[in-house]
């Protein structure tokens, strides 16, 4: 009955996922999820432990897929790096201010009283995908393609060029989505300054 | 009668910075406001929608100006224009990551429904602070100190810079503050990368 558990599992997650947009996560509870589902409360808790679990998992479903996808979609040998870093840049703002995405920042931003839950979802979230930029970054180091430097600092200022021009207006709902223009020249942008901060000592 | 408005208004924000300090945001209520206050609800509320626009009110008067007091103490004519930089990146970090500021971010943030109240809010803050270092990194650009580009996008990429490496795991609750040594080290490496890219062409 594995199959028939799973695709309960996830109609949980889907009913979950709209009222916890609907009525944020302090106001949510596992009652109005069952409400919206159908089902009973021995029925969710049988799958999610509690409210924080299911929220958890609500959020690392919406993004670490795509993530992943991301990330498996970087040509790590593509002849062109300044190329290959816009690829990533796109990829990763089109993620981030995707509206689920949005959604999800300020679920979690907002839950202030809850420092255990931001912890589980920061290591799993952008300290992952940290990691795995970290990886790739160093590797151009070794190869001469950048200069030596703390690779996990150099994804940081990576990241933060890509976003520096839009994040506030996100973070303060002047704007709610971007078109793919203004992306893509933020973008190139953001790319040209970190590899000439990056460029290898002449 | 609008003077006497103005002093209302101004003993009503008094009023509401104490408490609000003592008690906390979450913690305080328009009753306790008015009781420190020794005035009606009608009367606080005739000057201030909800808690949450008399707490912005509160925030923005205080942050514009320390804002204000960091942005006089840059000095345009010092010898040394990086040190003029990590001057004012210390003090921007040291303001973005007071709890204050932290708790009005996250009032921002999670406050989906009010988009008119992120608006002022961006523009009595982050685009009003923008407006200032872009004049400073305009004038350096004049002067052949930066290489020409667009003075708005550069400041964005120098607060980015200067953010990037913390503004997740303050955002995420995973840190509360952070040490004088680690900010100073994080100011320096971003300044660093930032007047790397944004050197005169050879």
């Amino acid at each position: 009955m594995r199959t028939k558990s799973e695709a309960r599992r996830q109609a949980i997650l889907d009913s979950a996922t709209v009222v916890f947009r609907e009525t944020g996560f302090e106001r949510t509870s596992m009652a109005q999820i069952c409400e919206h589902m159908g089902c009973s409360k021995a029925t969710l808790y049988s799958y999610f432990e509690s409210k924080e679990a299911l929220f958890v998992e609500v959020v690392l479903q919406s993004t670490l897929g795509e993530f992943d996808a991301l990330m498996a979609s970087m040509d790590l040998q593509q002849q062109d790096f300044g190329a290959a870093l816009e690829g990533f840049g796109r990829g990763l703002l089109n993620l981030l201010y995707s509206p689920h995405v949005q959604a999800v920042r300020r679920l979690v931003v907002a839950d202030v009283g809850r420092a255990e839950l931001g912890r589980r979802l920061y290591e799993a979230g952008p300290a992952r995908g940290e990691a795995v930029v970290a990886e790739f970054l160093r590797d151009a180091m070794e190869r001469g393609t950048l200069r030596r430097a703390d690779p996990r600092v150099a994804t940081r200022h990576l990241t933060g060029l890509l976003e520096a021009e839009w994040i506030d207006r996100f973070l303060f709902h002047v704007i709610e989505e971007l078109d793919p223009a203004s992306l893509n020249e933020t973008v190139r942008r953001a790319v040209e300054v970190f590899l000439r901060a990056y460029a290898p000592e002449p």
